[in-house]
């Protein structure tokens, strides 16, 4: 587990430990975290009030510019890690913790969290199994990227326990009451922003990088039943907001400079704001587990919508973002039937989660230099529903 | 415009004026506004840090039995204000300021915002225009009250500008881009969350004078062209997250203990979650006016579901609630047709707003001691669209 997370990664994260005060901003190497309020004691990274603060948004809103000038001290912190001169290592030393000594919390303080659909197999599948007969895709689908509102209350650090929601379904003559039948994972990529835009101001897609910050893996929990009878006409509500899973480590986009490939609208008739020069997406290797098993590898290379036309439409009437705005891709879901993101597109409704069930999204990319980097996973297990009324 | 903050009401809200340092906590009776801190300060009201912060949000956490102990102090206020004796005149006079000397901000930092669809008439008529031939309601309409999560961080106070917002709206064969030719409003009605739930574990309707802390005007602002293109299958998204104008006022519920009345749900045959024994909503006299000219009155009397079904239907599946979550009725549209909510209701496709119109909610109810109380306007005033691309 402690693969992928080389010098090539540096992923950052909020820690608490029996062997430090307060949360700390942390990165890892290897089976390591790193804590940036002692390195900045140490005089090794600039001394801010970010790094000992319960979210990682104060060091987020700081910008690019401080982003890269951070990560390159981390950077050298790395190679100090292995060098054999003790007096090199010894400035770092007291910084230096064992992964397992410390407890991530939820990374990010989340502004709105907006949902996209941003997977043609996805919204097709999903379209055939909700619509038959129907075109599975929507008019507007390869115009636009279809997105929503989701419940940024009810973000939660992957490691959380999930409680099975309960809720309405259909039923005959009168909807039915009770714990979720049809609980469902979906495989998702997140992106958090960490430069505000001002309302009325379009962050155009060359824009992107100013404003994001850095990807994480996301659990969107999805209640088949409640959020068949709930969805029409304004979409997806109970069915999605009482869980949504995030990994504990947001990797800066720089990491990911080595795995960018074009997406599928590279090349398609786009209106104006959605044209990018080279419209990129992420060579992410994913992986679905239920109970230890893998069930399924999303390949986050099948997306139709880039990262920069996401956030380009979702402010282009001139909704602002804010530090700590979340949003994610939508179910990522590949062409082979092995890579569904979804259970209800793997299994059909043969099978969704037990109580008791784990759920893990783990995810890997292509680094700079050759290795591969790990993205925090996302896991978690089902607990039963309250049993109230 | 002092009419209606006599002492039966004493809203909250935030100001700021050259007058004092900073954002205070401020009531108002009549022309005047009373600066809380400065209360504090005097001895009148506890002293907390609540009073000089940006948002009422502090103060809100504290809870049912802090909010009816500062009302009542208020209320000793309220009458000193018009003491003959010049004493105990001179021990609140450092507190108050002609409201003309403020200026108002946006009383809440806003958590969760989740909008419903809770009038019948509403979403009747709304159903008859976008699904002409079908039943204009869903089938679980009346089942539970249908809503999804809008933007918080458009979220803005009565009196900013909103800037027509541009976006996709259907073409023929390709859709077209441009500022909305549709710009419309909604009167609605907002509740505001106090004290927070835990994740887990519903707010049962009983629960909900424990949780919710006051009421607000909301405008709802909606692009109905591009609110048609994007909507399916996911509902609405950019034609309504470029801004949501609330009043500058929270109004206490205590304030509105005298508007009680039943909701349309009250006999219907509910799930147990959704039973109160008298589900009441409330008797406002809400008006719209476009230009300064009125040109409906929607009765909030006339409303199906209650504020107290509302809360317990969005954490019934364990969905946890924060302090400054905002949960708005929906668009209120009585029987009649002077009394709909929104221009597309009323006008059909003939008229909606204009640069530079201005559109202004008003409220008000029966208060406790006879008098009518007002609810704080929500004014905006539409500015031209960028013209950018």
């Amino acid at each position: 587990v402690d693969e992928g997370f080389g010098p090539a990664n540096l992923p950052y994260g909020i820690a608490v430990s029996r062997r430090f005060d307060g949360p700390r901003v942390v990165t890892r190497v290897g089976a390591r975290v790193i804590d940036l309020a002692a390195l900045a004691e140490a005089g090794v990274v600039r001394r801010e009030p970010w790094w000992s603060q319960p979210s990682l948004n104060a060091f987020m809103a700081a910008g690019p510019a401080v982003w890269a000038e951070v990560r390159d001290r981390l950077g050298e912190v790395a190679g100090e890690l292995v060098s054999s001169d003790a007096a090199t290592r010894s400035r770092i030393e007291a910084a230096l913790h064992p992964v397992d000594d410390v407890t991530m919390l939820l990374p990010i303080e989340v502004g709105d969290y907006v949902d996209f659909y941003a997977s043609e197999h996805h919204a097709a599948n999903l379209g055939r199994i909700l619509r038959p007969g129907q075109d599975p895709l929507p008019p507007s689908w390869r115009h636009l990227p279809i997105g929503y509102h989701g419940r940024s209350g009810t973000v939660v650090v992957s490691g959380t326990q999930v409680r099975r929601p309960a809720g309405q379904r259909r039923g005959d003559p009168d909807p039915a009451f009770g714990p979720s039948e049809r609980l469902d994972v979906e495989v998702e990529v997140g992106f958090v922003v960490g430069v505000p835009s001002t309302m009325g101001a379009p962050v155009p897609v060359e824009a992107f990088a100013e404003h994001v910050f850095g990807v994480c893996l996301v659990n969107d929990w999805s209640a088949r039943d409640i959020q068949a009878w709930e969805g029409q006409p304004l979409g997806p509500f109970l069915g999605k907001s009482f869980a949504t899973s995030v990994s504990a480590w947001v990797v800066p986009l720089a990491a990911l400079s080595g795995a960018r490939l074009p997406v599928g609208s590279a090349g398609r008739p786009l209106l104006p704001y959605l044209r990018e020069p080279e419209p990129w997406g992420l060579d992410l290797s994913l992986e679905l587990l239920v109970n230890g098993e893998v069930v399924s590898r999303p390949p986050y290379a099948s997306m139709f919508w880039s990262p920069a036309q996401m956030l380009a439409h979702l402010t282009v009437n001139g909704a602002s973002v804010r530090t700590g705005d979340l949003y994610a891709s939508g179910t990522v879901s590949g062409p082979e039937p092995d890579q569904r993101g979804s259970l209800i597109e793997l299994w059909g409704n043969e099978r969704f989660l037990a109580d008791g069930d784990e759920a893990v999204i783990r995810g890997t990319a292509p680094g700079a230099d050759g290795t591969r980097i790990a993205l925090g996973e996302v896991a978690g297990s089902v607990s039963p529903a309250r049993t109230r009324r």
